[in-house]
């Protein structure tokens, strides 16, 4: 096992993301950059807490084009977002019943497009992002914005945000090493503790439990299904089935330590499972194995889902639900870019990445198999350990 | 322990909150609701699925004004979504270059506000809401609408959403009491594992452990905080402190059985903790006395609200910076109404909710207490086991 990284970041490191977002908002005349949701304002503060499962309360962080960010969140948060680096924080008692923080966020944002040659605003409206706060604040935002400021313009920072955050620094990456290293040791034993009869429910708690024994903070993400020679779903939760001779199994996980995740899966066969399933494993194994060859600086992520999806489509694929072969990861389970034939971003040394190759090999029987790797300019170094070629077997 | 209730639900509850919605819908005129997230797509669909962790994808919900709800989901979530209930199904492969579930969702809703005389859709705008898709898809959807339905019409439903999901069934009720039950046991049985000397991180994963071993799905909320005589934050993670002699410690959980939350907290001492805590924790302990004999049908939310805040301002409450005494649960961890001064929801019979009074007692120091209690004619029921009334201490 893998030492375990210490918690939290250095302020340089935060003095990192700052000046790699400012100098994009200094690119595109951004006077002020708006927060809303708990992954953006966790890279940008460092503020980790579950707090953000209550949809009460909106949070906000703004980033003027110079100085630090400005934290406009609730009371209950205030002793939690206190650091070295964030030391500017406006708070208000929330819930409240007739200004949840609007007009607190607006003055703030006037404030600091004020210190600024330009008038617009920047925030998330593109892929894979969303607005965290209620619409009809986020319009009463908007019409005091205008009214005091008549030139005001709305950016999308989608593109600036996701081009920061892809690149991930050794410190973030130590974590989703040590926490795949954790998960990569349950997954080795999982015929220690997996045995036909168990329901899917105690199966999930027993991987979670030993997931938790092995290091990780939370279990944040564990789904699975099962079934003959095959499944068909692998987004449920527990259904009560219980596991069966000829089952093949699968679990996915994106567990966490210290706000970063890993997200892999693993494929196990119990009793006599047919030669359909084997063969399809091997195949999304064999997938990995051009997508590992594939993940190279320089090389598009369209260009590494032509390797893994030559190699099913000569493995007989019928097709595919999850509409891409991996994705990015760190302080969300998934993050840009996809692994898709139109997804042209260019790979980059420190992107973190999944290779998941997936395909139906028969009709309701899907198999879909995971690694996590850092992009290195010598080749990809995987973050998970290796899944083995062929789909391992408990008589 | 309770016995573990059934997974799911019977069709005929989908239908009475089908047919709650769509009475709602009528008296407003709504011809289409639109849902995106998580929780009001699980209520009205049943469709459970951590899956929703991943930003990447938009889920759609159409509830027509007559009919059984429309999925307009990706395809990776058709298999998942399929029920008895949930027959129309219509889905896109996500994540997709151009046009991520937009027009296919456009499409639906003209299908259905076709089938009405109102040109009014309604969605959540409201407080504790937010829009789950991208603000670029979401204006573009506004455009596509309004440029096919010329007295397009957008109505804020979160009155309308909020008032059905309130009020819990039985069978929502008894998956709440039985996590709470679960976590009522290990919170009696703490000592047992907790010692001075344990680093939090290390409290906080044997707590985890011993909520899944007593029969809890997940532990989706744990937070804590300890401190000398007392604490002064309630919404951090482990921060890799060792419990310490005079520590005051609180856990406050919200596990989950089959999408159903608990959500409270208790209290403990270690070795010699000064009196000014102990009578901290009496006095929050007798602010929810006070807010139990409140919390009957009839009275308001801000009735049971006054009451536990008379008993704290006697006993010398510096302050609060929670912004509330309690709140709505059931499928999230917080849902509305709020006890707060100005929040005049009328208690009916079936509101799950938590009392949560909680106070500064001195510079730096806080304490909070919670309970979960549904409404019944004849006072409230207690879902977790009452929390003694001195502070719990071990020597």
């Amino acid at each position: 096992m893998s030492k375990v990284p210490s918690r939290g970041f250095r302020d340089d490191e935060f003095a990192a993301r700052l000046a790699a977002i400012q100098a994009r908002m200094e690119t595109h005349a951004i006077a002020a950059l708006l927060l809303t949701t708990e992954s953006d304002i966790f890279y940008f503060t460092g503020f980790l807490s579950q707090f953000w499962q209550s949809p009460t309360r909106p949070w906000f962080v703004v980033i003027p084009a110079s100085g630090r960010p400005i934290a406009v969140i609730p009371e209950i948060g205030v002793n939690a977002m206190a650091s070295e680096f964030i030391t500017d924080i406006r708070s208000w008692s929330s819930p409240c019943a007739s200004d949840d923080g609007v007009s607190l966020l607006a003055e703030t944002l006037l404030e600091v497009m004020a210190q600024s040659q330009s008038c617009t605003v920047g925030l998330n409206k593109g892929r894979e992002t969303h607005i965290r706060m209620p619409l009809n604040d986020f319009e009463s935002l908007m019409e005091r914005l205008s009214s005091s400021e008549s030139d005001l313009k709305i950016a999308d920072a989608t593109p600036h945000i996701q081009a920061v955050r892809m690149l991930k620094s050794e410190a973030e990456i130590d974590k989703i090493r040590y926490v795949a290293h954790c998960v990569s040791e349950v997954f080795e034993g999982l015929f220690d503790f997996a045995e036909i009869g168990m329901s899917d429910a105690d199966l999930f708690r027993r991987f979670t439990i030993e997931c938790l024994n092995a290091g990780v903070d939370t279990v944040s993400y564990l789904v699975g299904g099962a079934g003959q020679h095959g499944y068909d779903d692998i987004i449920s939760p527990p259904s009560g089935r219980r596991l069966s001779a000829e089952d093949v199994l699968i679990f996915d996980t994106g567990c966490t330590f210290d706000g970063y995740f890993c997200d892999f899966d693993r494929n196990y066969g119990f009793g006599g499972v047919n030669d359909l399933a084997k063969k399809a494993h091997h195949s999304v194994w064999q997938a990995t194995e051009a997508g590992l060859a594939a993940a190279v600086p320089g090389n598009t992520c369209a260009q590494v889902f032509s390797a893994m999806h030559e190699v099913l489509l000569n493995a007989g694929a019928l097709g595919e639900t999850v509409g891409r072969y991996g994705h990015g990861l760190g302080i969300q389970l998934t993050e840009p870019p996809s692994f898709t034939a139109w997804e042209h971003t260019i790979l980059r040394e420190g992107m973190v990445m999944t290779l998941e190759p997936g395909m139906v090999y028969a009709p309701g029987k899907m198999i879909v198999h995971e690694e996590n790797i850092v992009i290195r300019h010598e080749g990809p170094e995987l973050l998970s350990r290796r899944a083995p070629p062929e789909l391992p077997i408990k008589l």
